[in-house]
């Protein structure tokens, strides 16, 4: 391990960007220290821009770089502190959460997370207009896919990839906090599912993702409570 | 390592589909025989389907486990047989070699794959109707300006991530080959990313896809040629 300790570590992230927040609880269970710096990425901003060519959040300063794409942002972190473990030690189980991890940015991000926070958030925060109910409805019908889907690997192991908290549970909470922000997930489809996101949000590193607040949409009640 | 060799390896792929290409790369870098089985994804079959729930190709069997998601499956490669390297050695480098692989893997692929070839082939192939001519000129707008991120990057340094060829080398090339399939590629525009691509097409590990043919899409002259 280097001592990339010493340098700063800075993050410029939006609150209910889940790839942000992915990168944030990593930091936070890895007891990483960092400075948010909310960046409202859809302004141009030159200065943001030269950061990250592919002018997307989040972005992480080490020393004197900034680092783009949170899934190379977390193996980084892995490999500069592996304590505590977000990556088993075999190749089989090393697979299987960077599988999943793949799933919530990729797979679950694209069918219902930019679907649903996309049309009823960024939209107005953006001034893009009303929301289009195709795409709520098209958000809504796959997120119960997805809650069967992770119901069905919870039913086989403690965590989502195996029997340990790794990566794959951040990403998927990532996703999912944002959308339980504007009361989004129904959790009475599934009590696995439910005990699963009570399990995570109440680790030390889920508070500041806890705290967030958007102004112009404010904080449901369920949102923070443990006993959601 | 472990035995995995001794396995064998079936990767079920499309011929232009880059991240099967990218996949078969990495198998063909490491000398890892694979037998190829072409998988028409988007006609339901539910024999595919459970072999991945994603529904997405590609998907490799590897002994009686069906792997998918191409970055956690090149990782997996890269441990089970770290010879020869994709991934350098340092934190920093190997975060490098990542992030490239997102941004070709996401950005790339969202902004010019899937607009030039979505359009022109696969919704041909798949019954899809006529190619959309506003997503065609957003493609091809927007491979100008990733071509010339590559001169940029290919200006310090050999490869696209360091010095030495890495996975993100495979990640573009994959990409970049399926669009230059249908001729979609300006080689003229930089010289710089005209020789990498060269280097690269001249190795052993491309000609499985230097020989793909697509029924219906007749392979131009330049495609395989080395010297083009
Ligand atoms: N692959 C990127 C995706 C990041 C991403 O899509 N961020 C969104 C906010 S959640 C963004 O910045 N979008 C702006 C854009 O796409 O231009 C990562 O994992 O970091
Ligand atoms: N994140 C996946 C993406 C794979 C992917 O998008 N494959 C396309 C073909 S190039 C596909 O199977 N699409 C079918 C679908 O999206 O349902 C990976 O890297 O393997």
């Amino acid at each position: 391990m280097q001592n990339t300790r010493a340098a700063s570590f800075r993050l410029y992230h939006f609150p209910l960007s889940p790839f942000s927040r992915k990168v944030r609880l990593s930091l936070a269970e890895k007891r990483i220290e960092v400075e948010l710096v909310e960046e409202r990425y859809w302004e141009p901003d030159h200065d943001f821009l030269r950061r990250n060519p592919a002018g997307k959040i989040p972005v992480l300063k080490v020393g004197n770089r900034h680092l783009a794409e949170s899934a190379a942002i977390c193996e980084y972190l892995e490999e500069i502190e592996p304590e505590p473990p977000l990556l088993p030690q075999s190749a089989e189980a090393r697979y299987e959460v960077r599988r999943l991890v793949g799933w919530f940015d990729d797979k679950f991000y694209h069918e219902v997370t930019s679907k649903l926070l996309g049309e009823r958030v960024h939209k107005k925060v953006m001034g893009g207009g009303y929301p289009d109910s195709a795409n709520v409805k098209a958000g809504a019908r796959a997120i119960k896919f997805h809650i069967d889907y992770m119901a069905w690997l919870l039913d086989q192991r403690r965590w989502l990839a195996g029997n340990e908290l790794s990566l794959a549970d951040f990403a998927a909470a990532a996703q999912l906090s944002c959308l339980d922000y504007i009361s989004d997930v129904d959790w009475n489809r599934s009590e696995t599912v439910k005990d699963w996101y009570a399990k995570i949000k109440s680790r030390p590193a889920f508070r500041s993702i806890l705290a967030d607040q958007l102004p112009g949409f404010p904080q449901p009640a369920h949102y923070a409570d443990l006993d959601f």
